[in-house]
C-alpha cells in the first residue's frame, strides 16, 4: 500500500469539495494535474509582492521579476538534470516545444530522402509537426511497430532507425496506455545513425525522475499544468550545441541582438526563443512545482502512481464486459479501458454522477485508437494525491455503471 | 484632476509597499501592469474549484473549465467589439498573435514585389516578423516617416500604401513616445488598395476604448499583463473571413479535425490557432481583468493615464536639462525622457533609490531611437492606479538626480 496520497491530499484545496452529491474523486491528472496550494500561493505572493516586466528593468521590482524568473529556470535545469541552466526555453507546454523543434531544427536539417522514426502511440502534438516537416522537407515518416499490448521493441527500433533517420521522436510514457518506452536505450540507437533523439516528456516529467544526460537526448519537452503547475507554461531542454545552432521562429522584443529598419541579429539561447514578455508568474508557479514535488521526491511519487494503477488494473480486470488496454506490468498512473461496446463518453458521464471523474475519447491519439480498433476509450489517470480508496470508488462506480448499462440496455 | 487613482489603489496589493526605504511609485505600467486583487484572486478561486483540461472532458470539472474559458473568449470579444466569439484567438501576447498574422497569413499572400508598410516607430515584434515574411517571400518593407514630433501624417500614409501594398502594420500607441496613431483612417487607405490592416495593440488596449469593427482593422493584437491580466497571455482578433483561410503554424491536440499517421486536417478558427492545452488560468485572469476595467470605464481611465502624462510633461519640462520626446499633446500615459548627457539606466537607478519605478533602455524600440538619435531613453508610464502624487514624487526624484549627477560630474 502507499499512503502518499493521504499525506498530501490536504494540500490541495480542489480535492475537498463534491460533486453530483459526491465527494469529488478526481481521476484525470492525465489531462491535467490539480495544484497545491504552495504553488497557487507562489503565484498569488508573486502577483502581491514582486512583478514587473523582466530583463529590462533596472528598478527594484523589475530586478526582483527577473530573478524570479530566472530561478525557475535553474530550477527546470536542475529538475531535468540538465548541464547548463541556457538549455532550457520557457515556453507554453510540451506542444509550443515541440513545434519549435519541428518548425526550427528540423526543417532545418531534414532533406527529400530523410527519415523521421516515430511510433504510432504519439500524441497528436508529437505527430502532426512532423508531418509538416515531411511535407516541407520531402522527408519521409516511418513508424517503430507496436506489439500486441502497446509497447515497442529495440529490435523493431534497430530496423526502423538508419543512417537514412535524422530524428527520432518518442513519448517516454503514452498518455492512452501508460507504457513507458525505452528512451535511452532508443538514443542510443539513434546516435549510431548519426541521428537525434526528441522526447515527448508531458506524461514522463510529472511522474518519473527525469535525468536528460542519462537519457542522453537531444531535445525534451514538457508541460507544467501536469506536474502541479499553473497552465500556460513548460519547456524546452535542447542540448547547448544544438540551441546555439538553430534559428528563432517568433520574434518580438528582448530576443533580439541588433534590429534595422530592414534586418536584425539575435541574442544568443535561451533569450533567442523567448521573444516578447516571458510567461514569469507561469514559471514561478512552475518553480514551486517543481519544489513541491522534490521534497516529495520523485521516486516516492512514481511507486505511488504505478500502485494505484497496479490495484486499478486489478479490481477493473474483474469487471464483466471491461476490456483494460496495454500491459499488465510497466506502467505509470494510466489505466485506459472500454466497457462492452458502450461509448466512453457515455461511461465517463455515468460515473461522473457519482463524482468520479474520468477521461473519454481519442486521448489526442487518433492513430493509436485505429490501432486498437476503437473509436474512444475511457481513461483513469492516478496522481500523488490519489488514494487507494479512489480506486475503490472508481471500481464501484464502474460496477454500478455496467448494471446501469445493462439495464436500460 | 483624476481621482481614479486614489480610488483604485487600494484594490492593488503590489503598490503599499516601500522600496527602499520609500513608498513605491509604479511607472512602469507600459512594460507591464500590476494586478488588482480581483484578478489575483479569480486565478487563485479557479485552482481552488474549477480546474481541469478543456474541451476534452465530459466530467464536471472539465465542464466547467470549458465554460470558464469559453467565458473569457466572449469577454474579450465584447472587450473589443468583435463581431463573432470565433474572432478571438488566445495566444501567449502580443507577440505572439503578431507572429501568428506573419507566418501564417503574411507568408501565404505576400510574393516578389509586394510592400508591406510599417512606421520606424514599431516594437520589434512588430517589425522583425515583416523582415522575416519579407525574407521569406521577396515582399519589400516600407516605412511611413515620422513628423519632427514623432506622429505620422495620413498624407505621408496615402504617399506609402500603394496597390503593390499587401499589408500595413502599425501600433495604434506608440511604447516610447505614447502617441496615438489614426488607425481607422490608415486602414481606410489601406483598403482602397486591397490591404490588410494589422494593429499592434499592446499600449493601446489597456488605455483606450477599442472598437475593431469601427477601426475596421483586420487584425488585432494585444496582451492581458499589460493591461490588469495575468502574464503568458493575450488574443489576436482577427476578421472570421480572413481567419477561416489561413493555415495553422502550429499543431498539437484539440486543433485537429481528423489525424492519420502521415495527415491530417484541421478544425476552423478559434480551435485551429489554439493546438495543445490552452492557457486556461491566464484567459480566465484576463476575462477578470476585463471585468475590471469594464465596471471602471475606459473613457475614464484614457482621460486619468492621459490626465497625468499631461501635468507630467509640464512639470518635467520645468527640469533643467531634461529633453522629452514626442508631441505635446495626443499622448496616452507615456511620457520618455532625457537627462543631459546622462544614461538613461544612470537616471532610473538613481530615482529608484527614492522609491520611483521608471523603464530605461530602447523600449524594444532601437529604430526609433536612431531615429531621435539617442541609444536609450527613459520612461515614466502611467496607469489608471498612479496619482497626481505619483507624478509629484517623479519630478522631486528628477531634481535630486540632477542634482546628483550636477554634484558627481
Amino acid at each position: 500500500m502507499s499512503s502518499l496520497g493521504l499525506e498530501i491530499r490536504e494540500q490541495f484545496p480542489i480535492l475537498h469539495q463534491e460533486v453530483n452529491g459526491h465527494p469529488l474523486v478526481y481521476l484525470d491528472s492525465g489531462a491535467s494535474s490539480q495544484k497545491p496550494r504552495a504553488v497557487i500561493e507562489a503565484i498569488k505572493r508573486y502577483y502581491e509582492n514582486d512583478h514587473a516586466n523582466v530583463h529590462r528593468g533596472v528598478h527594484t521590482l523589475g530586478s526582483r521579476a527577473t530573478d524570479a524568473y530566472e530561478e525557475a529556470r535553474d530550477k527546470v535545469a536542475a529538475f531535468l538534470n540538465a548541464k547548463f541552466r541556457e538549455e532550457i526555453i520557457f515556453t507554453r507546454g510540451t506542444t509550443t516545444a515541440l513545434n519549435l523543434v519541428a518548425s526550427s531544427y528540423a526543417r532545418s536539417v531534414c532533406r527529400e530522402g530523410d527519415e523521421i522514426v516515430l511510433t504510432p502511440m504519439e500524441h497528436h502534438s508529437n505527430l502532426i509537426p512532423w508531418q509538416q516537416v515531411a511535407k516541407a522537407t520531402g522527408a519521409t515518416l516511418k513508424y517503430i511497430p507496436l506489439q500486441p499490448d502497446g509497447t515497442i521493441t529495440l529490435q523493431d527500433a534497430e530496423n526502423a532507425i538508419t543512417d537514412k533517420t535524422k530524428i527520432v521522436s518518442m513519448t517516454y510514457v503514452s498518455n492512452v496506455l501508460g507504457v513507458m518506452n525505452p528512451i535511452q536505450e532508443v538514443a542510443a540507437i539513434a546516435h549510431r545513425h548519426g541521428a537525434k533523439m526528441v522526447v515527448d516528456g508531458a506524461q514522463s516529467t510529472p511522474h518519473v525522475k527525469v535525468d536528460v544526460q542519462q537519457l542522453d537526448c537531444d531535445f525534451y519537452a514538457f508541460s507544467g499544468h501536469k506536474m502541479c503547475g499553473p497552465t500556460g507554461i513548460g519547456a524546452l531542454y535542447g542540448k547547448k550545441e544544438l540551441l546555439e545552432r538553430m534559428e528563432p521562429i517568433e520574434f518580438g522584443g528582448e530576443m533580439i541582438d541588433r534590429v534595422d529598419l530592414y534586418e536584425s541579429t539575435f541574442k544568443d539561447p535561451p533569450e533567442r526563443f523567448e521573444g516578447g514578455t516571458p510567461i514569469i508568474a507561469g514559471a514561478v508557479g512552475l518553480g514551486a512545482a517543481i519544489d513541491f514535488l522534490t521534497e516529495i521526491g520523485m521516486d516516492r511519487i512514481h511507486a505511488h502512481d504505478a500502485y494505484l494503477a497496479k490495484i486499478a488494473y486489478e479490481q477493473l480486470s474483474q469487471i464483466d464486459g471491461l476490456t483494460i488496454y496495454g500491459p499488465r506490468d510497466n506502467r505509470t498512473g494510466i489505466v485506459t479501458f472500454n466497457m462492452k461496446d458502450i461509448h466512453a463518453h457515455d461511461v465517463a458521464t455515468v460515473i461522473d454522477q457519482e463524482g468520479v471523474a474520468i477521461r473519454a475519447g481519442h486521448h489526442c491519439c487518433q492513430p493509436l485508437m485505429r490501432w486498437l480498433n476503437v473509436n474512444a476509450t475511457a481513461r483513469a489517470s492516478f496522481y500523488l494525491y490519489n488514494t487507494e480508496d479512489d480506486v475503490a470508488k472508481l471500481a464501484a462506480a464502474l460496477r454500478n455503471a455496467e448494471q446501469f448499462f445493462d439495464n436500460i440496455g
